[in-house]
């Protein structure tokens, strides 16, 4: 397939375009910080991972759903004896991480301004509606994009409709981003193409064991910067 | 326009296809008795429905944000004596609406299986992209609609931009809702067609001045049953 086949090039958001994991990591040591006179920081995590675990069939992503979790975990961890002015604190965590400023990853805006010119560019991120929206108006980069799809989870089943409504073979289509689970393995399952960029922290709950994901034929990039280079190489 | 040119059937879902706001009518009636020790109920819910409307800016709308705003309002009017326990409960509140069982509109089953043989049938709907896919899956409907569109807000730039999406006409759209606010005035304004119809209970945030409504040209229906017949009644 020579390269100019390629015709939509997908990004992931939160940790490809812009800074977010590491939003929560503050978020969770600001918990841990709160919760100190009851439990230990590591046991405190561990707790709210579970919650969060048990709260996404009910929740679903995102920094809502996130606050719920740590309000639950809160008063199961205090055995009730969490005070009023405390969860006050969380709830203003929360808008704090909501109205977060936006930093854009290293390269992310030369390199979508230069592929806009050769490409039709879309966002595909996962969580909660009015955040993403209000984080890619907030990003200054919406004008790149020619569509943007919020979904609540990154399947084959996501892909295959993604790539039917934007009229596009899945041949055709390329994502890009920093989850394997996510961007990566289910482009791949319905014979779309994927360049896979990690970021420095990545949350627990997307990360792939390597074996599986040896089965898989996909690219890697350093940054986001190589992704012009890699979209040359994909195989026909 | 004879009949046949109207293309696509768009209906809200909340309080159209389905019964919605009487999950929040009694959600507030268990957050009144829960902090009927504190204050009379009619002040708690002036100052809940205060609460959402200052964070609708933060959390958008859905069952999790009205969740948030529940628990921020129960720690402002006990001054942060508010219990682990209580708060505990209004999460458990939180879980029992979002798994609430879906009660369709009287005649919703069988309007939609007729029009979905002569239009192209879709759900726009306002609210948590997670909560609603989940209520569309529930509700036994999803086959009959070809698009499912959940967005932030409704106004003038989003029926552009879903018109746009879907390819129709805006003359050849038709929305159908019980909010003259989200699916009838922005409707009108850029070009389309709208039949609203009533429900018994109606948000006080989407109420609008009988006389602002009066300069718009809409349908009226008595119930979802009357859609199919009004439809052939659209002016050209």
């Amino acid at each position: 397939m020579p390269p100019d086949a390629v015709q939509v090039v997908a990004f992931d958001a939160d940790d490809t375009l812009w800074h977010t994991e590491r939003v929560f990591v503050e978020a969770k040591e600001r918990f841990a910080a709160l919760l100190a006179p009851y439990h230990s920081p590591d046991w405190i995590e561990s707790r709210l991972y579970d919650t969060e675990m048990r709260n996404l069939q009910h929740y679903g992503y995102g920094i809502k759903s996130f606050t719920l979790s740590m309000i639950e975990t809160a008063v199961q961890l205090t055995e009730g004896r969490i005070r009023g002015q405390e969860i006050q604190q969380l709830l203003e965590l929360a808008k704090d991480m909501l109205a977060m400023p936006i930093h854009l990853m290293d390269g992310v805006e030369e390199t979508v301004a230069r592929l806009a010119g050769s490409f039709r560019l879309m966002i595909v991120t996962k969580g909660d509606l009015f955040d993403q929206e209000s984080k890619i108006a907030r990003s200054g980069l919406g004008d790149y994009f020619d569509h943007v799809e919020v979904v609540s989870s990154k399947d084959r089943a996501t892909y295959e409709d993604i790539t039917t409504r934007v009229g596009v073979s899945p041949r055709r289509f390329v994502m890009v981003g920093d989850s394997l689970r996510s961007d990566v393995l289910p482009v791949i399952e319905v014979g779309g193409n994927a360049i896979h960029v990690p970021s420095d922290t990545s949350w627990e709950h997307e990360q792939v064991p390597p074996d599986v994901a040896a089965r898989y034929e996909f690219l890697r990039a350093e940054s986001i910067r190589d992704v012009p280079r890699l979209l040359g190489e994909l195989p026909g």
